[in-house]
């Protein structure tokens, strides 16, 4: 991949089910709408509990190629 | 909040009072432009010196929901 | 700058050369699109090894004023 | 929640199945006699091998809302 | 203070107003339960936007010395 | 130790002689009300000057086993 | 354990399972050449996304115990 | 300011009123005696409570720039 | 590469000429006797200065494939 | 040591004496084995309390300098 | 200690003893042309082995205050 | 070096060609009034781009030998 750029956002899943499933919501979630999507490191892991049942929180950095038409400060 | 997706970015304000109002700026920046603003983080506190006067310089992470119209990659 | 706001996107360059070519890549990368690229910080230096030549990545986080018409959400 | 001040206590759950199953081990049991649990971060993932079964060791800071007569300095 | 022993707590003090108040609400509040308070360290600066109102959440760790008659364990 | 919860405490040990006084100290005075201690990890060292006389003073987290009849908010 | 000598390695899994699966494969790949392999600390939690599925990598710090005819320097 | 080298130096500043007070304060006291003092760095935030009054404690790093004249190992 | 595990280790690369050298160095070491050399991280950068010449060091980690007859606890 | 390469590995030392101990005690170990030992850094200090007994565990990275004949993947 | 400033300088002792005589010889240096030494902080323990005898470095931050006729810059 | 004491100061290289090019500047600027410099750990590196043109920036710490008359509070 030498060459190419690459750029990271950062998004937070949530799930009621685990932290696996609030993983895979955030990623499908960006899936929508970036191409060309790399890789991805997980940055932190907390959770709610409301009405006694808790709420995974994952914060994760998701890396996607800039390809040419991609406006990179967005 | 379960199985939504937030979106984090990072902003910089600056201010030559405080670092409280450099904070309040950022946010009142961000607002203008992002729907369901709804944490955020301060990541860093720093400050310029010039012609003796005090420029206070705030780092913050700033997370919002992503609505089904939001695209992730920006 | 006080009263400024600025937004700080985290890109990674990569490069078959060095660091610095990496570097230098990412922030010509950049500024295609970016108006008022102001200043930059080295995050990580990593690297692949294939068919026995080294890829260089360098994750930076570069900044940027927010003027009047810029998205901040972007 | 504001003029709410809050408590958090480290605890460590232990679980033969996952780190998952730590988790909510911890969290039953911080439930028990925490009334008003709020959130939780994750602050280490670890385990032992014992008899060549792994065993699963979670660290997470748990906060809860401290009222009227909870004595903060427990 | 040679050979007296601390205890430190985690404390999370929220305020619409100001992390400065948000920090002596939480000081007070501590101060109503625990004697020989000390000293104290700020470990995270965040927040919430609420109906577009800044709801500031500060982290602090607070310290005090066990005497004679204070359980540890608390 | 499966299916086990424990809690982590923050202590301070001080002493004029050494680090390891400072320490032992500490784990002492947690053993006269903490049952079931059983480890503890270094976070900080530091010490005062007063007088020309060195006051070493550690910071350490100690576990010990939440048993049945222990309230886990403390 | 007094007395005794360990030694630690970073190896990494993967799976395009889950995190917990690439744990399970790290720890039985390094159980068929370690001996008296006792702990070991999660230390990063990444991945790669290939072809639209998610590929879970996991780093961990695995402890094994030195014994009498084990060269430290390995 | 290419070519020109810094110099950093760590100062901590105390107040009753505040940590912006303290900020003040520390960086009042260094330009009195350095020249070129340009930016600084909040690197902590503390505090003693001493008769039930709040004493804030910030350290910060100061930098300013080497002339021709400075010595440097200072 | 999923069900594939991987093994790091540290190396440090000491050149006179820059750290670029050094990296380059350190790796074509680890090539010498590591197969499947997959991808290495910069962890620090550190010099010393010897009869006023800079010698550069770098630490970095290495991480390889380990195939079936690579024992992990070397 | 310029052009010379090192390689980092990590070992813990147990002593029921005292942390001194416990480091002495591993770079003893490490020598039988390792020549051209070379430095170390502390990383890690933790202890386990087992009959009321301190069992003091430091975690230290040791550098040795390969030499020709060093396979470096070990 | 309220509208004092005080300063930090980072020394580094050395002893083939212990870390403790290190830390000791260190602030006895200090000492000598510090007047008004307050607290120190310990930010890192290394050593060196030579000729088979282990040299104890260690990293503190010493502070002290900053009275009328200090020269800050320092 | 035992028994040695050693102090550290930080500085900031800047330079328009490289990182390498503003490391060696202030190690050049440091040597001109430190005598016994020996050792520069690095710290951060940043940069600004102004008129399209990269400033590369590099913090480094940098260790001297305190001999009998440099007074240490400097």
């Amino acid at each position: 991949m030498a060459n190419d750029v690459f750029k990271g956002i950062t998004i937070v899943g949530t799930s009621n089910e685990s932290f696996s499933h609030a993983i895979e919501l955030a990623i499908e979630r960006a899936k929508q709408t970036v191409r060309e999507l790399r890789w991805f490191e997980i940055r932190d892991q907390r959770g709610a509990v409301r009405d006694g049942q808790i709420e995974y929180q994952v914060t994760l950095e998701v890396f996607f190629k800039l390809v040419a038409d991609t406006p990179a400060e967005e």
